[in-house]
């Protein structure tokens, strides 16, 4: 395909128009997919989750900025963010982005506002970020909402997850989340010029140990398949909590440092390729949930399975006996 | 089963007992919903969501209370918090409840802090519910964190949806969601003592006026499926904004009014057995989803898997091409 060589070669607008063509499921973006994939597995993938409020796209921002100010490495930013559809964060997240970051060859913003399943949000995503790993972005910075377990799994796709907490939102307790720290990689407490950080870092620290107690726990996406569970070497990663205030650029060296040294731990423990072939079953995984009832619905009758919901409505039969009921049906 | 037979005679031992056998998705779990299906579609479902900090729990806790004051209605509370598992909100929730609420038979409140795959939630929640549907409690209310698409799915699990929100939670562009809005039947600014009242309500109305150009759209669950789709009847329901301090008690005779009016709306226009069915449409899509994939991997050799994820990993192939084969494996 033409499309995927420009895309090798560099070019942003053939690169964009992938994108889109993922993004919209298309035949040729699938095809593209399928083309580019033997050229992935390069890039760092940096989760970047939390609240709102908390001040994430300045800081990914700010991070994006400070990796381009150091390096060449080419920079990808892939903002997700499922409940806005129509109007909404991400849109005015990238104006804002474009101020500081346009005019950079080097930097690619996109955004995901589409909306769907779940797992089509986790899957488009997977997807996007492939695309910028073959087109040789050495870093691709993944940012969700982090507040549901979509944006966990999403964020989930990364080899290293930043969790961003921020001082004083609403409720502590419920503002930090055990479920979202035990993703954690590193911790950033963002707004720190605010008052009550020391109680958010209190807070972080003795949920942090009950999180954290000796090893770290990989799960898998979805329902538990043995036979694709990873392998992870349980060498010990204290996720370090780092004070930021990202609207004036502090604390940024520090992150991009705690980064760099969870990359080199990614490499020494084998976490690096664990994660990646975790990664890589889940998606397998979600394409063949996709498949199976794709296929299921092609040989079945129209007619059969609104008979079977018209049932279930009228209570006659609940709905797990409807489904082993068209099971039953489909496999003769 | 004795269980489900004393459920139906008001037992709340028993209720509890099948609700963790459901959760925990047992065999007896399974039966035990099959045996209450046929008592189930009497209840009136309310969804309410809203981001942390809002204070979505204490005004869910205020309507109960304000429900049991007024009527001798049956009211169980499903809170949902996917993304706080081993500690945190749910449990915490409860306790401040049980002080307000404690020792009135006729409120159930039941905590679901189990993580996994969000179908799994939202089918599990799906479940809860039709249990006290079954056990006659009139009014269900389940509560969830409205941050992400996953509790969006949840909340819609209702008949009527009421969204939370309070001023000053970070940015405002933000935290109105424009694709939550869109599934609200009532809003809510709660905390409405605070100041910023004025311009989070502004924020409400210009952004509502965008969600709700003429009519009501409702979306399928996952990925579309036409034969599934139900047709709702257009009627206009304009979502009132309500103010609330729910802490005081204030402004809850006005959102159970608003909630009362709404179901009057649901039955003039047939939407109450357009939702029905709707929501039993996409639970059987859920089950089915999970059977082909449970069938799939009964008939499929763990090894072949293996290999398969190995060449991915590898690069050999890309995640669409080996579902492909597997999929051509093992239909011969």
């Amino acid at each position: 395909m033409l499309l995927t060589k420009s895309i090798l070669e560099g070019n942003r607008l053939a690169l964009s128009r992938l994108l889109t063509q993922v993004e919209n499921d298309s035949a040729d973006g699938r095809a593209g997919l399928v083309e580019l994939f033997p050229y992935t597995g390069k890039a760092h993938l940096i989760g970047v989750t939390g609240a709102p409020g908390t001040g994430k796209s300045s800081l990914v921002n700010q991070l994006a900025l400070y990796y381009r100010k150091g390096s060449d490495k080419k920079i990808a930013i892939v903002a997700v963010d499922p409940s806005s559809p129509f109007t909404g964060g991400a849109v005015l997240g990238d104006r804002v982005r474009m101020r500081d970051l346009s005019g950079d060859e080097g930097v690619f913003i996109r955004s995901m506002a589409t909306r769907g399943s779940l797992g089509g949000i986790a899957q488009k995503t997977a997807s996007l970020v492939q695309i910028f790993d073959a087109a040789g972005y050495e870093s691709i910075i993944i940012e969700t909402v982090g507040a549901g377990q979509s944006e966990v799994d999403v964020a989930r796709l990364a080899h290293t997850t930043v969790v961003v907490e921020a001082p004083g939102l609403g409720d502590e307790i419920q503002a930090i989340k055990a479920g979202i720290l035990e993703i954690a990689d590193v911790l950033v407490i963002n707004k720190a010029d605010r008052p009550g950080v020391e109680n958010t870092e209190r807070a972080l620290r003795s949920t942090l140990e009950l999180a954290h107690p000796t090893k770290r726990v990989f799960r898998h996406h979805g329902k538990s398949m043995s036979i694709s569970a990873p392998t992870i070497d349980s060498t010990i990663w204290i996720p370090p909590i780092i004070k930021t205030v990202a609207t004036e650029g502090k604390g940024i060296d520090e992150l991009a440092a705690s980064i760099a040294k969870h990359v080199e731990h990614l490499h020494q423990s084998g976490d690096w390729v664990a994660r990646d072939r975790a990664r890589l079953g889940s998606e397998m995984e979600m394409l063949l949930r996709e498949a199976l009832m794709d296929r299921f619905l092609e040989n079945i009758q129209q007619q059969k399975y609104e008979e079977m919901i018209e049932k279930v409505v009228n209570r006659d039969i609940s709905p797990s006996e409807a489904v082993t009921a068209l099971l039953n049906g489909n496999r003769k």
